[in-house]
């Protein structure tokens, strides 16, 4: 049989994969997986549901820790982003209705929005070279879908995931607060990375990611909302009085939930370093830039998360014998992962977390790939 | 801080929670553990979707080894066995209409039909001593709901998390498809466990638990369905062609599906023996019949999950100074864990993948225990 252990080929790799980055485990995480490994491990002391649960100290977790750590009323923990956006969309929104996302969105809100059978409409953003989101055109969107149905949620993706894209997530929650709708912010690359609060922001939903940026093993979520919000989105079983419906009565109900217990303060350390990791980046683009490799979205850049141009590895890629794929595997050849095969002309790379030394690896890297295959 | 690594308490316990005998991981899964514990390890090489991922090989066991280990058409990998059930409701129901289950269900299973905005009929079991799921109860149940909506779908716990109790679940397959009913059989207690096979008791849909029966950490399930419900359960988003809906995309994207892969050979392994821990099963059961603690349920019984009924236990309970606790204190200081606290007069536990060696101490510990207290 093909099963059974299987080896990580990228183990020793330098991983500038954005997903991955923010997810590496922690040396505390490491031993909580061997110590919660075994299947339903957390429920030995289980009086009900996962969040009540004091033995380990999930109950302190979910109750305090976090809905401290993410500026909001209450927190519960979820199978990942996407389970919890579906969950908040879910138990909001009537069937028909319509959901207003950014075209920066992530693929799991547009998905989760389809799930829970609501309509999507679109805020664009502002194109080649930075891709803005910009607040403004949150008001013309909401203005124009209100005429088709009702606007039950608004969406957005602070940052996005293809060009690490900050937006000005304050004035956006209050045009969303002026039409009387609800705004959530899918922070899937922020919480866990750097200082973000849901309620300094005027958010009403926030939601987090376990496995893409707090060190944990996933696939694990987090879900902050206001207190407001708690009766829909807690609603309990007519018939099992403890268990809330729209998390299943429990949802990471195993070592993942350990493994983001075991980070937690080490995540909230590396938080308290993010002006280093921006400063990082930027310095990263530039090279990159001296390259000629261009980075585009916000500039300067203001996050780890970045999407880069080049043309000089397209026109490569059209005369070399690997064709588009020489690039990664270039990379390969340097043991440099995260950059998905057949990309040259556009990518996006990730430096969080990774030291300045391991980052000239790679600038070196794409610097002699650039030289060997100049004519 | 409170959080960072922590100790589980239970560590070195003889653990008869049935929730916890047959998720412990195999030797595989502990190494798999560590070598895809971080984050997103898994999608490394993701061409669109979990279960196209061939390095490592999610693809072959999702595609391949899943649906002939199940006995299905077509297999998903699921955040657990009720987000398996819910996806199935959610996707084949229409608001508002019925779905037929047996009393012995999981309570998952009812939330999961109320988070689906479903109506729940229940098929009775035949109570005290048995609590047996009969097929013929079930074409009454099906008969009276067709009169009050839609019946799309019945579920049946095979075996139920209570008494363990295996019913006729061929002639209940039968019943439901002469009312064109599919049927749902919830094999979170024997998927992994014992053989089990969805065509050839004749089901339309079958859910497994990873972290509940297959030695893997969680959460985690698995799900296996007949060729003619593709369409319904893969329907794919509008917008993203390769993304499927009703699982947002993808599902246990992270080191949980490592530790179900790593733990499989072993999984297929054991079920072969499964005679033996029915035979081991009854030899306990036996025993506890000789203290006067009542084995209800199925008798001879058929599975590891056994549920007791002690007067002796409970009538101690009444006098002693830790009341209804005495049981579950006197049980831990033997370093026995897994029957909740507080309870002494009925408890359920499980034999599973437990020696003799070790079921001779639970054994003790009770005659122990019964006689220190008699009075």
């Amino acid at each position: 049989m093909a099963f059974g252990f299987i080896e990580r080929q990228t183990k020793n790799f330098i991983n500038i994969d954005p997903l991955q980055t923010g997810g590496r485990l922690s040396e505390d995480a490491k031993k909580a997986l061997l110590e919660w490994g075994d299947g339903y491990s957390v429920c030995d002391f289980c009086t009900g549901r996962l969040e009540e649960i004091k033995k380990p100290p999930i109950y302190d977790f979910v109750n305090d820790a976090l809905p401290e750590f993410l500026g909001c009323d209450v927190a519960r923990i979820t199978n990942g982003a996407r389970e919890a956006k579906f969950a908040v969309m879910h138990a909001l929104s009537k069937r028909d209705g319509w959901i207003v996302i950014d075209s920066n969105a992530h693929y799991t809100s547009y998905v989760a929005a389809e799930r829970a059978g609501l309509n999507v409409a679109e805020v664009p953003n502002t194109g080649h070279p930075e891709f803005r989101v910009e607040p403004g055109k949150y008001a013309d969107v909401i203005e124009e879908t209100r005429r088709k149905g009702e606007v039950t949620l608004a969406v957005l993706t602070y940052p996005d995931g293809n060009y690490g894209n900050l937006p000005d997530a304050e004035n956006i929650a209050k045009i969303c607060h002026d039409y009387d709708v609800p705004l959530l912010l899918n922070c899937a690359y922020a919480v866990g990375r750097m200082p973000v609060k849901m309620k300094e922001i005027g958010a009403d939903f926030i939601v987090g990611s376990g496995h893409k940026s707090m060190a944990s093993a996933g696939p694990i979520g987090v879900l902050g909302f206001r207190e407001e919000y708690a009766e829909q989105l807690l609603k309990k079983s007519g018939k099992y009085r403890a268990k809330e419906i729209e998390f299943l009565g429990c949802t990471a109900r195993g070592v993942t939930i350990m493994t983001l217990i075991a980070s937690f303060p080490h995540v909230v350390e590396r938080i308290k370093q993010w002006n280093e990791e921006v400063k990082k980046a930027r310095w990263f683009a530039r090279r990159m830039g001296e390259l000629g490799i261009e980075q585009l979205g916000d500039r300067p850049h203001n996050h780890d998360l970045m999407f880069f141009e080049s043309e000089r590895l397209y026109k490569i890629s059209k005369r070399v014998k690997k064709g588009r794929y020489f690039l990664y595997r270039e990379l390969k050849k340097r043991k440099i992962h995260g950059i998905k095969p057949g990309l040259t002309k556009h990518f996006k790379l990730s430096t969080y977390m990774l030291s300045k030394d391991e980052l000239e690896i790679v600038i070196d890297a794409f610097d002699e790939i650039l030289r060997r295959h100049s004519s």
